[in-house]
């Protein structure tokens, strides 16, 4: 089958041929039907060897959706032909925070050599892709994989730093989003649907910040200075109850910190290098500062159900596998509006 | 091997003879180290044909621990040899209950035919017990298996009851407990270690009274209407926190509406066929009146790292596995002290 | 000035002058801008000598809004002109429920015989309203009086039910509001609002269940057993997530018992005379039930910061106070549509 | 009557004599029964004059406890006689976070001037303290104003910290507190009585170790890399759920840091100059980094209970009032053992 592949440090993906995996007892073959193509990938390219902690080649892909095309032994809970999107996250499954499906955050995992697909296990950018437990998918009946398959990362990464700051989103709240693209996008929209805060969207971006408001923003404006202003008025002084950084560069961490109020959350999502000192004399009292990571198993249970409501739009670019390696380029770039899938061609 | 089985309605339990099983992929064979004694079980034993939702010949015990005799394909998380107990309430694992690992509530598993063992599947009175998933089984370590099964159930369900509540047992609380039985001293242990709640144990016998003063309770007296004045003395008239009836009869959750307060918690956790009206005559407005089954696959983790503490201390007898059937006539007699727990013989 | 008081047990209540009261140190005077009248006034009135807890004669009306009059010594956070609305469940101020804004379950309020306006203490139909505290006072700004006041009752009420509620409104569950009159209308906007939940509404009343469409529900049906088909096909068969019962009679309440999950929430809003046994028989494990009474003064806040995003809109009708004790009989016979609101004449 | 002033920026406080207040409406007058000396008076009388927020001359001390002398009017909560303590941290009482009791974290109150007593108010260092509202007081009964004036704030600080982590303090998991000192073995002794949480306590004073073992610790060691090493075993690798830094000096937060685990609280509470940078690099995924400031006016009622119920001990020395300026020499100099409070004398 036909596979994007990481083979060397420092060298673009390829277009490989490898073999079609056999499902051994518990897991599950699928027939790949839309994988999402990720800005972590670059980052992830970009290491050097040293710092890389993957072996190569590896199969690219974190967001995958698919086919069940045969099961292992132990399976009950989907059946061939099943269409499911796949958990990315993976975990022991027994720990305690498995236990509560918090296996983004299992504590044991690293130390078991369990990785997600596409970082550290074969990816979904192929035309199959084995899945190691029937915990780790999610049926999603009759939606259409390409527009479902970034609720994976881009819907979950962004659903669970919400869900982390619930209790400060009170009807009344003004929670700030910086950075509207790919996941702030989705981010926006996911505020607007669980809870009534007021969102005030930040892009430097013309476009994204027409996305923003697209996507549900109250307010939408240039991540500077005025934005501040902005956001101490809205709230008659007192600041942001939350703000969620989808971009986590210094100079945009930095605005949070500024906008942030007494008592408010700091959610860093973005992977941009940046990093926020806490402490009495940097912050308002009280605010907490915090990255997150993905989601929980619950968590893309609750976000497939809002799909089948019909109530995201991802906004998707929609390319055949194997573009995969021209993708990654065109979003070097900078030329992706929202999320880029990848969808192999279907064998009769 | 010998089981203690429920053969025919109305009928007193057996022991007899049956087939050690085998594991198939997924599953856990246990040799059994202990297998406590319930008294729902007598519950099931006097139900008619009818009402028995279970197929008879039936191997009872839904409280096991054991030892790991041999594993199916796809069980990684456990190996032979290891001591663990085992989680009773096993739902289908995958739905959106199930997925925070609350299969207490799993919504599928009547649907599918999933049953605990010994309340449908073969129970842990045997002297080998199947268990059908790595995930329901918890590590012991060097815990001593007879003095740790009754946390699976005789621990776990008071624990899940008083985790419902926590939000109502600040420091200056007042918790009522009703009947300091098998599991309410156990659930008043519970409630000195994970609160500071003040804790007022009821029951109309002075042996369990003095048993729930052993067990931490800060006052101990019979169930009547002197305890309401009390409650009421101790909250400067406002009534109860939060009320655990283990008894569950209609004059225990008569008494636990007159010590509520205004939006308290009462929790039926004994099934003793009693029922409590809620409408804004009968109860202070905001309380809660709530029912409350088992527990979740965390909580149970918690507990084993509690026994591990040394932190709780549960009143046990031990018997044969071959005394089973007399063990239940004790019980209706209401002459077994704490849980009793059956040791089968160990083999050479 | 004119007050609309009930003055004597089973007659109606009658329009009488009555001198303007005085703000003692701490009190607030306001000039009455509005005044809402609720059903809950007629089960007053309808109440025997020995059942009713009031002297008379009684200023009704327990919804007022006003602008600041007078005010006494230690005022200090509202200004004579500022416009308000009032609220209504005052508590000591002092005690632990009081410390949080939980005035609504003040214990000790009975005992101190404080009592809401228009529930004890004089109301707010009448040309103006002594209020006890300026923490029992929250700005509205520029907001409509009229459309406005009746967030204090019929907005607040159920805002508190579903705040104690949240935890099970995850996306993708599904809220079953039973009534969809004067709060339950306001009930399916703030559950729109403020969750991704599926409302289901249920009405007997035609209109009702077209209001209730227009006020955001998913779904409107009679409240029959077809209803009960309903939720269990959009749960999977699992059953409702959290009723609100806004009629709270017999019927309806059985109702909800039967649509109800496993560890569900009923809420019991409606003072409709009926009455939930629960019990292991009688509702899903882990089901809570529970009345609520209105809400806190943090929520109050919550609402009006919702109302001036121009996101709640309660339907009303307009009265002269002079009216009032025909709107009462009108709304006896039925023939209130949403909420009715007084308005006293503008004096120059 | 007598008083204990910080004068003049960069000179030691001295005992003056100033006039008693007067009541006016609202306010209460208590003859001052102990108060206490904290190390945040050192900080404050370090900084310069441009730092410094307060008027010269400012009467110390922000832990205070009486007895009411008399009292303005629309006072109804506490009568002449009364034993109280006095709640610190004011705010404006109207706003959305005050209304919940979060006076801690008014955002009004910076702008409108409202500051704490012995913080900008004069304070507690004195014969008489004038309180501003009746919801500041907390009546403590019989117990002794001497060991219970450091709830006001060495107790109520860990108080808040720990109430802000309770979800991660779960039965099963550790603890860390870094410093056991005067907040640090209050901090130790409520977390032991709050949860079943292993607690480790880490200090490089040998003396403050026996004291941390005294107040409940599991284990206490020095603060270094063994410490790291400790908690990693007592995880089984997985690092601590919470640490609270009563030191907060750059050394102990990067302890912190190297001790937290995945989705782990970090609370710094001691004001050592120390900062914790926040980033996908720096610490393990999903961990909350925070300050906490002081507490909230329900906490204080529920530590009052506990110390009513017996269940704190705070390691108090006491002074006489005029003995004030020498005690903040012997603090400077490291020679106060826990908390100093200062008793003016008795008048007849």
């Amino acid at each position: 089958m036909h596979a994007v592949q990481y083979r060397e440090v420092g060298q673009p993906p390829r277009v490989v041929d490898v073999d079609v995996p056999t499902p051994g007892p518990g897991q599950i073959l699928l027939r790949v039907t839309a994988a999402g193509i990720c800005h972590s990938d670059l980052t992830v390219m970009h290491w050097d060897a040293k710092t890389l902690p993957y072996q190569l080649p590896l199969t690219l892909g974190h967001e995958g959706a698919g086919v069940v095309e045969a099961v292992g032994e132990n399976v009950n809970a989907v059946s061939v032909g099943d269409s499911v999107v796949v958990y990315g996250p993976w975990g022991c499954g027994t720990c305690h925070a498995c236990s509560q499906g918090r296996e983004n955050y299992c504590p044991r995992a690293a130390r078991l050599g369990i990785m997600p697909p596409g970082l550290g296990r074969p990816g979904a950018l192929a035309e199959y892709l084995l899945v190691d437990s029937e915990r780790h998918v999610v049926p999603i009946g009759d939606l259409d994989p390409v527009k479902t398959v970034p609720l994976t990362d881009a819907g979950l990464t962004p659903y669970h730093a919400i869900k982390r700051s619930m209790s400060k989103l009170e009807p009344g709240s003004v929670a700030v989003v910086i950075g509207a693209g790919g996941l702030g996008h989705v981010g926006i929209q996911l505020l607007r649907l669980m809870s009534a805060a007021t969102v005030v969207a930040l892009d430097i971006r013309e476009e994204s910040r027409e996305l923003a408001l697209r996507s549900g923003a109250h307010h939408a404006l240039p991540s500077d200075s005025k934005a501040v202003g902005l956001v101490r008025e809205l709230t008659d002084g007192a600041g942001a109850d939350v703000v969620f950084d989808f971009v986590g560069a210094q100079v945009t961490l930095d605005l949070a910190a500024q906008m942030a109020g007494l008592d408010s959350h700091i959610n860093i999502i973005g992977i941009g290098g940046g990093s926020l000192p806490v402490s009495f004399d940097s912050l308002p009292y009280g605010t907490r500062v915090s990255t997150s990571y993905w989601g929980t198993r619950s968590e893309l249970i609750e976000l497939v159900e809002l799909a089948k409501q019909g109530a995201i739009d991802v906004h998707v670019e929609r390319y055949e596998l194997e573009e995969g390696p021209e993708v990654y380029k065109r979003m070097e770039a900078g030329k992706i509006q929202g999320r880029a899938v990848l969808v192999p061609a279907q064998r009769s």
